[in-house]
């Protein structure tokens, strides 16, 4: 069953302990696309400038993701500098030039509309509803926001939550849109907004799933059994850019590739979440993630297991 | 198979968000024992002042431990005073008076000698060593240390890591005892200082095991499989102080009361140890790991199985 994903695509320069790549393909949906490419057929909404050219759409048809609804714009595509020089698990913004995307506004293919599963990519949670909106057939909704969303738009980020049945943010974002900075009570309170599920990351410590009360109703998914799903312990991380992306994309490939949304399946997913980012911190930008077989993930999905299961 | 633990007891007076508590029981030896209590024999060797008294007493006889190598001295026991108030996850110190442990000599009384297990709790690595010597014929020795004595100590640390073969730290202990940020390389670094496997404690995120070259021989913990235990999230934190010391009993006393050390009782253990954390928390000082059942512990075995295992 199909994904569509609304978000950006764009062009990034890192600097990291590693080394340093200069514009090279990038933007939430990018990384999302591709690592639910592995599981399932995937659809992007997206706007790209000029320097967006044949070399770049290539990356998404080798992995047979439908762009049609990435609109070409005049000028220049999203672009992001950012810096890990001092802490690997946080990014210095150092430079963010909105370009194509300043006037973004999503046109859906009526080709999309069959879609069963819709992701809302980081954006303006006004432009993450208006889509949501324009795909009335979706029966499950996925979403993700950041902290200049949480602080400066939350009007319009509680719009957009309360039409979102998962949310995949860390845990300084939860700990903001929550009243508390306990982890139980920040999830209940964020899940008090909306979501039937939040999936909590943590970073190099995996990531939390806890339920609502209004949650996947009779399939055992509930208040008292949150989930944890572990990382990976890495000798060398690369480029942690696209890490949080990469494990929605592989957590809601997983889903979309099975015939119901059972509390294994989740499970499961958030394993595949966990496994998927794990692969794209080890190069550069989107490198390993164009170039994984259904082996290899099968592998680390079995590394993740023996990680931490008791028998 | 009984554990001797060194290590102090002590006085601790705590503020949390939760309230305070003045002058209760607690010390690393004190809440390592209580922890173990319910899975192994337990003997402790420390030193307290008059101001323990058989109230205190009373409360390692409840629990069977055994206590002829505590001695009495004249003066007031080690106190520690802390807040939790700015930060959960950190304690703040507000003051310590080493008292009658500044003069601490550790005495093994002849009784201890047929101890398979041994605990080093933080303390002077100088005389974590002096009674690992003493003991010759421990079959397994656990240690803990500190930034204290990873700074300023290193030499005589480094001679105690020599004769540790599983050492609990958490994840800024690691970093600062090893030359590297990354958690994998920092625990390469970490075991070829000598101890068989390091026990990495995460706080709220768990703890991850890794294993040496020098490991366990034959039995299937080796360095390419870390093993990784969660924590559990809960909705209230009374007070953090001596969930290390809960985990590294929990997790020492179950597997001195198996058989042989298998990777599967190594694994287990680290749940164990996860499990007395969490009970410790609950409340403050010592209450809850006081007054538990051995089925208390297996449920709460139980939801961290749930919490991570796909099935």
């Amino acid at each position: 069953m199909a994904i569509t994903v609304v978000g950006s695509v764009a062009f990034d320069t890192v600097e990291t302990p590693a080394g340093r790549v200069d514009r090279c393909l990038a933007g939430a949906a990018t990384y999302f696309s591709l690592a639910a490419s592995y599981f399932t057929d995937v659809r992007v909404i997206a706007v790209v400038g000029e320097d967006f050219t044949a070399k770049e759409e290539a990356v998404f048809a080798a992995r047979g993701i439908d762009t049609r609804g990435v609109e070409r714009a005049p000028g220049k595509s999203f672009f992001w500098q950012g810096s890990y020089l001092e802490n690997l698990n946080e990014a210095k913004t150092l430079q963010t030039d909105l370009n194509v995307f300043a006037s973004f506004e999503p046109k859906i293919p009526a080709a999309y509309q069959d879609s069963e599963f819709l992701f809302l990519a980081n954006i303006d949670p006004v432009l993450q509803k208006r889509v949501r909106d324009a795909m009335p057939g979706v029966k499950l909704v996925g979403g993700d926001t950041m902290n200049y969303w949480i602080n400066d738009h939350r009007d319009n980020l509680l719009k957009m939550l309360a039409c979102v049945d998962i949310l995949l943010i860390n845990d300084t974002e939860t700990k903001l849109l929550a009243g508390s900075r306990n982890p139980v009570k920040a999830a209940r309170d964020v899940l008090s907004l909306g979501p039937k599920s939040l999936v909590v990351k943590h970073g190099e410590y995996g990531a939390t799933a806890f339920f609502g009360p209004n949650s996947f109703h009779g399939n055992g998914l509930d208040s008292h059994h949150p989930f944890r799903a572990p990382a990976l312990p890495l000798a060398e991380v690369v480029d942690p850019t696209g890490a949080g992306d990469s494990f929605a994309g592989g957590f809601f490939g997983y889903i979309a590739s099975q015939p119901e949304l059972t509390p294994a399946v989740f499970k499961r997913a958030m394993f595949y979440g966990g496994v998927m980012g794990s692969f794209t911190v080890e190069r550069f930008g989107t490198e390993r993630l164009r170039q994984l077989t259904r082996e290899e993930i099968e592998e680390r999905f079995a590394i993740f297991r023996e990680l931490t299961h008791l028998d």
